[in-house]
């Protein structure tokens, strides 16, 4: 295939892989550079004197994703409407101008959700569409992709085509609550059977505000230690994404759940998902951004560049 | 009744009332010195420095409600179990040592919540007692209170007796979400239309993580407005927590919702629960704690002091 450099640039961090000829990663590179991080720095600078430096491969195209195709990025790219595919994607990269070697962005994705509200994705299309070329058999019938993040995205996939979405703000919470919330927390967020107490405790996933307050109000009744709330917080609002998000993405009964992720969340979330009584499969995050990244080269992304 | 120093207070926040023979309120001090703000002093120096010279009434007994009575507070006063009333309070006043004029706390409240987890008040018992002594034909019959507020508390009264109660935490995750999130606000946080869009989105209450994102997907696709997006914020936060807490605590079909609380907030939430079809009551929380505080001594709280 056609060698190039393939970066994932998201809010807070940049991966970046420089791809040979046999589309092997022959250099790796991750900096905490993302688009709200650059410090003075322009997302062009930030390119040329980071990340290329850093991966070698002089002259070689680019293909990007994530938040460096937003209005905090490098180049605005479009956010198309569901149902879309990888050829969709295609036919839309946004090309950077005014660079030594061609740079190219790939588009986000929107559609309408819970109440007619719109949903917004960028980066995680590009996960999706690489899951499904990790093996043919994907492309035919329904599938449904967790990734969870800071905000995770629940996708249904029917027929090769990511059809609808749905977007769950639980990373964010978690982390506005950790470092801001009165509900005063300590610093353990690896105790599993507290972990397990958040899931059991958020219950069909309703009334989320007041389930939250009992992170505190198990505390200070003094029915749970102050140090593993995290714990508890983790797993109350993983546990109430888990649950709203099957009800409102219609899993079906022995559906198989795919999460897609960096491993660590990846592992919570498979947790939750099998306490709720579903299988699950795991993906490593950075397999499938790779894969839909060197899938939109194979069709051609860099061919005129 | 026998003149006193009446004081709420919070965690932010503490004011204050010399309470003449007459029950009239002869001075009043607000300061910006709640529990987990007192840079520095303790709460005893904060009361012998600040709150007794505003109020004057030297050698005057004094009694304290709100989270004066936490661990974060002076001394800490008990939480008692639902159902309880203003006698159980009584009984339970915690006495400060060691000051020169008498100082006595109000307990707070606990119950078993949602899934069995449980829940504390610390300051609203003092409003419902007050709400429950300004018209005696509150005495009688079921009541429910809704006090909005950084933890809004919903809580039934059955014939004077508050049998139960729940905390949602939609204020703290309006602030929380405001200075902290990536949603990326603006600064209007007053548009009642953009708020009025906010209840709508609402909807059931159920998937608030997923809600929360639109504010968010609804300024990048330029559906909205940036600058208006804390007052979309706060009707979703808003209007989850009625729709959640209605049906949580069975408000029955035309059962009016009594709102005790600042009259800004208060207002916004009358919005609120008329939108969703019931009728509302509303009394100014400044009159409720003042109310409350005044039973208690009435009833003796400070006859031995």
């Amino acid at each position: 295939m056609t060698p190039f450099l393939a970066v994932d640039w998201g809010t807070t961090n940049l991966r970046g892989w420089r791809i040979g000829r046999e589309g092997d990663a022959e250099a790796e590179v991750e900096l905490p550079l993302g688009v709200s991080r650059l410090a003075g720095q322009t997302t062009a600078e930030c390119f040329a004197k980071a990340v290329r430096p850093a991966l070698g491969g002089e002259g070689l195209p680019a293909l990007l994703c994530g938040m460096v195709g937003s209005n905090l990025g490098w180049r605005t790219a479009p956010y198309l409407p569901c149902p879309a595919q990888a050829r969709d994607l295609l036919q839309h990269l946004v090309t950077v101008e005014d660079v030594p070697a061609p740079v190219r962005i790939v588009p986000g994705l929107s559609c309408k959700g819970l109440g007619g509200l719109p949903d917004v994705m960028r980066g995680e299309e590009t996960h999706i569409i690489g899951w499904l070329a990790l093996d043919l058999a994907r492309q035919k019938g329904s599938h449904l992709i967790c990734h969870p993040g800071t905000h995770s995205k629940w996708v249904r996939i029917i027929g090769g085509s990511i059809t609808h979405f749905a977007t769950a703000m639980t990373g964010e919470l978690f982390d506005v609550l950790r470092k801001a919330s009165v509900i005063g927390m300590g610093s353990v967020d690896n105790d599993i059977p507290e972990f397990g107490e958040g899931l059991k405790a958020a219950g069909d996933g309703g009334a989320l505000s007041v389930r939250l307050f009992s992170t505190r109000a198990r505390v200070v009744t003094g029915e749970a230690d102050r140090n593993r709330a995290p714990s508890f917080l983790s797993g109350l609002l993983i546990g109430s994404e888990i649950a709203a998000l099957v009800r409102m993405m219609d899993v079906q009964e022995g559906e198989t759940i795919h999460i897609v992720g960096a491993p660590r969340l990846a592992e919570l979330y498979g947790i939750g998902v099998r306490r709720s009584g579903r299988d699950t499969s795991i993906e490593d995050g950075e397999k499938t951004v790779l894969s839909g990244l060197k899938l939109l080269v194979e069709l051609g992304a860099l061919n005129d560049a």
